[in-house]
């Protein structure tokens, strides 16, 4: 289970700050929407340029002009970048294919994406599904209520052969109930980056992962 | 009928270079999504501050992080921002009040929005809805058959009240079979900023759309 550090609403000093102090204990690197629609590509060139050695997913959020735009996002460094589940499946096809030709990969964000395209979505194989509950639902909503979403949103997925990523306000009390689903992926965001020590938060969710692996791995 | 124009695929050189060229046969200039992904807000506040009276609409494709996004966008200068029809309600309706604290407007990109969303969508007033064949549909499919798209889309807004704008590969062959849906806003890209000469074709264009609007005129 890797944890992927989300990078959002900070200045480009702050986010390569937090993301030195943290590093040791995350495993992805993500630039957030936020810091590319803010800072254009450069975001992601100086992230690539401070951290060389770790995974960078770049949350673009495609939903059109496909090609353009991964193609954008990994010659400035990127090694994952996101699309939007709800787009147009020409645009998710195009995207699996620039990945492919670039021998990098596809996040496919399931925000808001109607059941039947995630028929259609399911399909393909390869790339990594993004079970989402979005910043929006967490801050007008009941924030727990939001998180309570996740479960639920992750039992279309049992019994799947699928790589999975979870976001979407996730902190040490949501932890619990979410490895449950075994992810490949954790995304957390402002459980690390709003922290009063981010290294601490990042080292003790860590470390919660690590035991219950560990746990698990003692049971079977 | 107004004409704005989308700058996408190009460096911000060229996209201030082509605006000043057409700016007087233009109405709105839209920063594209593109110029926005790989530029950041620099894309905004340069188009801003070259062209002060212009109105500026920033097609920033918000699908989450609504206040943040917005914010953002209008603080750099632009007039107009756009949101996706696909996002969540609690998104779109956040760029709403943003919106309308900063005296600005929201425009509804309808790119691949699911029927019952639409309807829902529907009780919005003073907003733009952007009825859209996206570039990837232009791309993939043939060029001709999407434009053809645009028409048939139109016809659920027959007898609206709404503000409407149209986008997709919008050119002076589509323009007759366009302008009997009698949008507000014809939204115009590379048939304008590829052209041989942008200013000509940007001038073509805006006496097309006169001298349909005078012949309609005279018909009343």
């Amino acid at each position: 289970m890797k944890i992927q550090l989300a990078l959002d609403r900070m200045t480009m000093e702050e986010a390569i700050q937090i993301t030195g102090q943290v590093q040791p204990f995350v495993d992805w690197i993500e630039v957030g929407t936020s810091l590319i629609k803010e800072f254009g590509m450069d975001s992601v060139r100086a992230l690539r340029s401070r951290f060389p050695d770790k995974c960078l997913v770049a949350d673009v959020k495609t939903f059109d002009n496909a090609a353009y735009e991964f193609d954008m996002c990994f010659s400035a460094g990127a090694d994952v970048a996101t699309v939007m589940g709800a787009a147009p499946l020409v645009t998710i096809e195009t995207c699996i294919e620039v990945a492919a030709k670039h021998g990098k990969q596809v996040m496919i964000d399931l925000l808001h994406t109607p059941e039947a395209q995630l028929q259609a979505l399911a399909t393909y194989e390869e790339v990594v599904f993004c079970v989402h509950v979005s910043k929006d639902e967490q801050e007008k909503r009941d924030r727990q209520q939001s998180a309570d979403q996740l479960p639920h949103m992750l039992k279309r997925f049992d019994g799947r052969k699928k790589k999975l990523a979870l976001a979407g306000g996730i902190n040490l009390d949501s932890l619990p109930s979410l490895i449950r689903a075994r992810p490949d992926i954790l995304i957390i965001g402002t459980a690390i980056t709003r922290a009063t020590d981010p290294a601490d938060a990042a080292r003790t969710i860590q470390e919660f992962l690590n035991s219950s692996q560990k746990g698990e791995n003692s049971h079977a």
